[in-house]
């Protein structure tokens, strides 16, 4: 509850650092009786990886999840399960000069800040590296509701960039490397091969979708589902926007057009709430758009002080993502399943159904 | 913590219906010794008040707060304060139809569906007549935080419906009824009146800053102060985009151009990232950005389903705002102050300082 | 979240001081569906009642419940329920003297030491008067558990002060103003008035039973069920003990002689577990002891300090409980009620049944 | 938040099962800058060890404690520390029997009929081995208290089974197995010989007090400090009673005898109250008195069911205290700091000091 953890019954606390000895989570609150092994979550941790292609950072990190608790001969037991992730490929000594100055748009300063010290390694603790617990988790989640509600996730790029990069068909996602709907990225790759030449980053807007919710998730003032999604969105790494549905167009929208009529026989003519109506999900596919921003680890010099206050140039050397979007599409996904997930939880607690 | 508190150690628990008897708040872990009336609530409240012009809700509410705890010859104690405002222009039978009827855009349907019965006067608890609580916790919020620490809310409009409104001077926006930091709002005028005119409605985008926050608010991982600040306001009703500082521009932005250079001597050489590093506030100022889709309470007709899901036209008669975002300001100020104001206090408990 | 909220997911949040205007709760999480109204709460609340007897506070409060939100057409909407009492017979110049002083055994030192400032009227927030929105919440509680799971609560005195009551039969509690088992209480009122005539004060010790629990509530480690149990009873005013089954008598028990052997069919052939076994109930009747200290507020002179720390002589006046464990019983019941309601609740969040 | 976190503010997750790979915990909310490292914690662990006399289990366990993230450079960051303990000396083919019946007074039953499965390897997530992480927790959270506010925990056992011990010195505490505070232990040796003749075990009364507590920790209503004491100790396996201050004792006392007087210049004429007035500290000594049932795991032949609800007898092989309670005293001084640590940071929260 002191700010590491994600979700009220289904409780995720997220622990570890960049270059520390090991990263990982404990979920709280899992369903007993869910079929679980590493099997199960590994292939999300593998979506996420590192080094998996030169448009994003070297490190090699396998990422091999251990489950340490909470599975009994290959069944949840309800009680905590935690997965651990060891830290393999650590360079700290990379991390030397920028253990003095502060990184612009790095969590450098505001850590050093809050705490009065901080652990520069990597980035410590703000590294985007401590979203594989996250996408861990996430793997729970998605197949306890795939098999309890049917409910499904996906998620692709849909700008890098400034480059809009359209929609053709999901089955193009998973294969390229930037999770984009398409299937040329011969425009994607040269952007990045430009940017990379250039010392320098971009941001990336990103969907993800989720299909088959269950009627009814989400509490009506504060805790509305929608609320949640936006607060585990953006508590990601770099985001810096979240919509729901239409978004910032519906505000150029008339009543008359944006209202969703439901239809008879169930269903909607229309989608432009995304899937959630007065912070409940109404059963259509909940519809969430991300802003990212461009990676603060460039090699271009930049302006900042040191911890003596003086001006000092940063050049940030070391193994980084020059689009930290590019792998982000499996974490958004795997952050909408927890908050379906718990919600789907206090749904049941409270209505005794899904 | 069962979905109507917002904030853990500056906990306000929210209860209330559109027509019920009175709508109200819990304030828990209030800082003791706060100089606290009445006096320093109601300004807020009339700012959100209905009824105060032609182009908001004429529902006659004069939104009187009452203290009933946690203060003693003017000071607060430390125990919690209960805010209560009694409803008092109930006009039910308005709402006769729509309790047969769902009404697109609403939560009608939503409600429903998860508790298997709703109070349709007035929207019952979706109603955005239950800011109005939020709207009184804020302003306790927003005094303490004025005295502690010199931190301040602002607001305003940018855009009513299709129209950009441009940013003239703050000095504007209590002089008009949009909110709008303009000097001449003849144009937003005619806008409305040409919406009335034709039974429709229409989305607006505001913004809203924090100035003189404390350097080092917030947690690091998913409870990160930008986390928790669009999860304040995308809980707001008919939220549908929440920005931080450059929000959805980032994602065109290159590295070298966003990242914010830290100065010597304090401060910063830009605001790209809208005060929030790594979720922890940086001392600059807070910039949100929030979009709010058109009402769905409209005159022009709709289809719509009935409870028997049977195909019906929907026409919303009653007393309705044609804007929601024109009384959101006052909301968005309070609700980002109670996220400030929740994280001033957690970060006192863990680092011993402010 | 903030100190006053009893309950994660039947979440009571309690408010007021013994002579401000009022006092009352809002119930967070309770199942849509309910039929409630005043009548399903008042009895309850007339069991605490003060004015009552001769052998309690002669203070007169009707304590009128008045149910402010939450409930449509006689059901509850799964909405947060306030309820409202309002304080009626105030007699603060009575505390005129105690504003300065320290009463031994109060928690005016530790207010004042807390919190820098305290609302000495009737002891503001520590009087036991604030125990009347438990009661009131414990009543929706009970009634929700009753329907649907056929559980039922009972409690009574087995101990005033040194006087063993002994148990004859339930029916004799509410036939008497102690709240005491068995047909003659000659000997109590007879101590009760020898008590007055002197000016002091006595404890009690009291037991409360739930029957009919659901079996599997509770949480492994930590948020076991007994563990909240004690907690809520020991958060009681005046509480300094609580046992679960055969509490403090079993330190010299034999494991041969305690373990509480299942039995074929359902049931088990003893119960010193207490209806809770691994943190989880069993289905027995779960079995609590509390132990009540001795009222601090008597008319016997004692020592103290006062607010510039120089000696002084304390003598309580006003109205006050001889023996508050007179009325505890009812309060009691509604606590353990509300600890069962909540369990019952996370079970079915997270095992999908009762 | 879901059942196995302790505390708000310093909040610690539990994770792990007898026999699993490991066990351990992940404490959110640590201040920064506390030196620490494993050193720290391991001379707890060692207290509690099993192996470590010929009158507890024989099961042999390092308890080798590793720290896996929130420290660097040997000192606390603010971020969540991770303990980490390989369970090492698992025999799962012991528990081979009781896999297919429910042993008397053990959680067997109740896990059971809760998740619809269970791990019945050493019990478990029921096992008292679970009780290290907390243990190590403790070790962080008395370092801080010591630093900090110059507070420190002791324990002893008070009764073995209807042995009563009685009180001579804390110094004799550690050097005799049993955490006795008396110099000859030969009684109690005597005792422990013949209950292992006997294939039996026994109950024990212990007591734990903390000196040096910070005045006004506490929340006034529901989470009173004692409460949560009451909580943290009713939590622990085996536990059946729960004592502050006078505890039951007080049931018999006067008005007049039990109201600790405050004394010019601090303190208090007694500590009746044992440290807690008003659910707040009064900074006396807090004491708490705990009773502990004989342990569940024992040789004699007991009936009980098996899993197709046939009458069986159990007998109770493999490894375990003849009486938990001797190897409980490090335990329960931990919950007692980790309750005092998580009430000292809610404290700082929300008056600003301590």
């Amino acid at each position: 509850m002191s700010g590491n953890t994600l979700g009220t019954l289904f409780a995720v606390t997220n622990f570890g650092e960049s270059h520390g000895p090991a990263i990982g989570c404990v979920i709280d609150g899992c369903p007993p009786g869910l079929a679980l092994s590493e099997a199960d979550i590994q292939p999300e941790l593998d979506r996420r990886r590192p080094g998996s292609s030169k448009f994003v950072t070297q490190r090699q990190e396998p990422d091999q999840v251990e489950i340490l608790s909470g599975v009994y001969q290959g069944h949840t037991t309800g009680t905590p399960i935690c997965l651990l992730i060891r830290n393999q490929d650590q360079r700290s000594k990379d991390y030397g000069d920028i253990a003095q100055s502060f990184r612009p748009g790095h969590a450098d300063y505001t850590y050093w800040k809050k705490y009065g010290l901080r652990d520069p390694r990597g980035g410590g603790r703000s590294s985007a590296r401590l979203t594989a617990p996250t996408v861990a988790a996430g793997a729970v989640a998605r197949k306890w509701l795939r098999e309890q509600c049917g409910t499904s996730f996906a998620g692709c790029m849909t700008h890098l960039g400034e480059l809009a990069i359209g929609f053709e068909d999901w089955a193009h996602v998973p294969r390229n490397p930037f999770f984009a709907p398409v299937a040329d990225v011969s425009a994607l790759e040269d952007h990045m091969n430009a940017l990379r030449k250039a010392g320098d980053s971009c941001g990336a807007r990103l969907r993800v979708v989720a299909r088959g919710v269950p009627v009814g998730l989400g509490q009506p003032i504060y805790d509305r589902l929608d609320a949640d999604i936006a607060k585990a969105m953006m508590g990601l790494n770099a985001v810096k926007g979240v919509e729901i549905g239409d978004g910032f167009a519906s505000v150029a929208h008339r009543g008359s057009q944006h209202g969703d009529s439901p239809l008879p026989g169930g269903g909607f003519a229309s989608n432009h709430d995304g899937g959630v109506l007065g912070g409940i999900s109404n059963g259509q596919d909940i519809e969430v758009a991300v802003a990212i921003k461009p990676t603060s680890s460039i090699l271009v010099p930049r302006a900042s002080v040191n911890l003596a206050d003086e001006p000092v140039e940063v050049i940030t050397k070391g193994r980084h993502d020059p689009c930290v979007g590019i792998r982000a599409t499996p974490i958004l996904e795997a952050l909408l399943a927890l908050v379906v997930m718990d919600h789907a939880l206090r749904q049941r607690a409270q209505c005794g159904r899904l």
